[in-house]
């Protein structure tokens, strides 16, 4: 089977998906995208996205209007070309393409990229396990909550994870844990989950969205506040959550062992609670 | 004349000049770039534009050996093929291709593009013109000692600076100017030049080198230090300079007019000292 991308309103081959050099989003980084998890076919959380990337769009004042049939329609299609039921959909937005300068031009034609990555998704029906992380300065620009492609901090971190074979880097911000590289982190400590507010310092993740509803439908003690690099070595649980990685457990951060390097009962639970919303919604 | 691009050992036309969408500058803005000023075909401080490419390539840990000779000779093709003596060369190196992951592949291949910028040269030998400026906040990562297509901050404000008519954002990180979305920034009080020291919150302009070699060798008084927005509006003299701006004097920034909005004596004279180095160099 051949693999499909999207590209401005064509359906192209895999390895024929190309960009012109000057699209803003390789110059400047001037472009936003969305990973919108499918299992069984079923996009997880679309919704949510939608209002992400529109929001997103809003804040770079990127001329595109977002039609959720169309996008529907896209995404189907290549999910019935594709391999495997569940997945991840990648889809990004730039500005468009200009003459090479800063200041960009009002009403560029954006241009559009969907396809499958390929990637496993970070899910197990019946297991859940635990992983590793560590700890970095957080490098990032300060408008966060955009989700755009101005990733470099993002990757230069992930990337020093992977070198110390952890799975994740946790980032913090003048002594403040904001999240990871690419996902929400929560900490539990006395059956109260923390995890840090959403304003410009992090992305308001999605699945965090939905972890926060599941929370509250199951009277789980929560709170969004700050916390510290100390409060979370000393936390009963620590978990991650994004739409790759959906409830992902940290057993570990930097030398530290978080409950003995055992999964928590709080993180198992809402783990559970999540991928039975999809597995049987 | 067809535009040229040099992209991957070959010369393309502008507009078949495509890339990857699974290139990592376009996904993670993982690239680095430069921009070289030519004057009468001849190369303006190629030398230190070279060094912080490699210096930029190095902070990234991307898989490129610069052979300066092969750069010499795709430059002067594209010189020669160009409509004017005067110009601006692009050269963007990103980390290469890689199937979507925050981490990257070690010794990926790079993808390497040059061409010449559509732009005029912002230089004129025989008049010198002021240009206003606004102030906004300095929403950048902080590593901006890498030459990164990482410019989403940058964008942002310049875009905010052109929407009032100005022609450059002056960018202010906790009180202090950092500099301009695309150039540096001095202020003279007292007959002193002081502009930002070159650490990790500025890039350290190739043009800010070489105006601070004029700077010592004819005997001006010149301090490394931060400086504050009060005191750069209460300053005698405000001037940008980089590759593509050489010296521009600020006469306005925000509402406060700079010496009368009259180019001040030490702009004129470091303006000509720089004109004159290539001019007759």
């Amino acid at each position: 089977m051949v693999k499909l991308v999207y590209l401005n309103s064509k359906y192209v081959k895999f390895q024929n998906a190309k960009i012109h050099i000057e699209d803003r989003g390789l110059q400047f980084s001037d472009s936003i995208y969305e990973v919108i998890p499918f299992y069984n076919k079923k996009l997880i959380d679309l919704i949510f996205h939608i209002k992400r990337l529109k929001f997103s769009l809003k804040e770079l004042n990127i001329n595109y209007i977002i039609n959720l049939n169309t996008f529907k329609k896209i995404f189907l299609k290549l999910i019935n070309n594709h391999n495997s039921k569940n997945g991840l959909i990648y889809l990004q937005i730039t500005r468009g393409i200009q003459h090479r300068d800063h200041s960009y031009i009002k009403n560029l034609k954006p241009n559009i990229i969907i396809y499958i990555l390929n990637r496993k998704l970070n899910f197990s029906k019946n297991t859940l396990k635990g992983v590793n992380a560590i700890t970095c300065e957080d490098l990032r620009w300060k408008r966060r909550d955009i989700k755009s492609t101005s990733l470099l901090a993002n990757v230069l971190a992930k990337n020093k994870a992977t070198s110390k074979k952890a799975y994740e880097a946790i980032l913090i911000d003048k002594g403040k844990i904001t999240e990871a590289t690419a996902s929400n982190v929560w900490i539990v400590k006395n059956n109260k989950l923390i995890t840090h507010p959403a304003n410009t310092d992090i992305l308001k993740g999605v699945t965090r969205e939905t972890i926060k509803q599941l929370i509250l439908k199951n009277n789980l003690k929560f709170i969004e506040k700050y916390f510290t690099l100390k409060q979370m070595y000393e936390a009963d649980e620590v978990f991650i959550t994004s739409s790759g990685n959906f409830v992902t457990p940290i057993i570990k951060v930097d030398s530290i062992k978080i409950n003995k390097s055992k999964i928590g009962k709080i993180t198992y639970k809402l783990a559970k609670l999540y991928s039975d919303s999809f597995i049987n919604g």
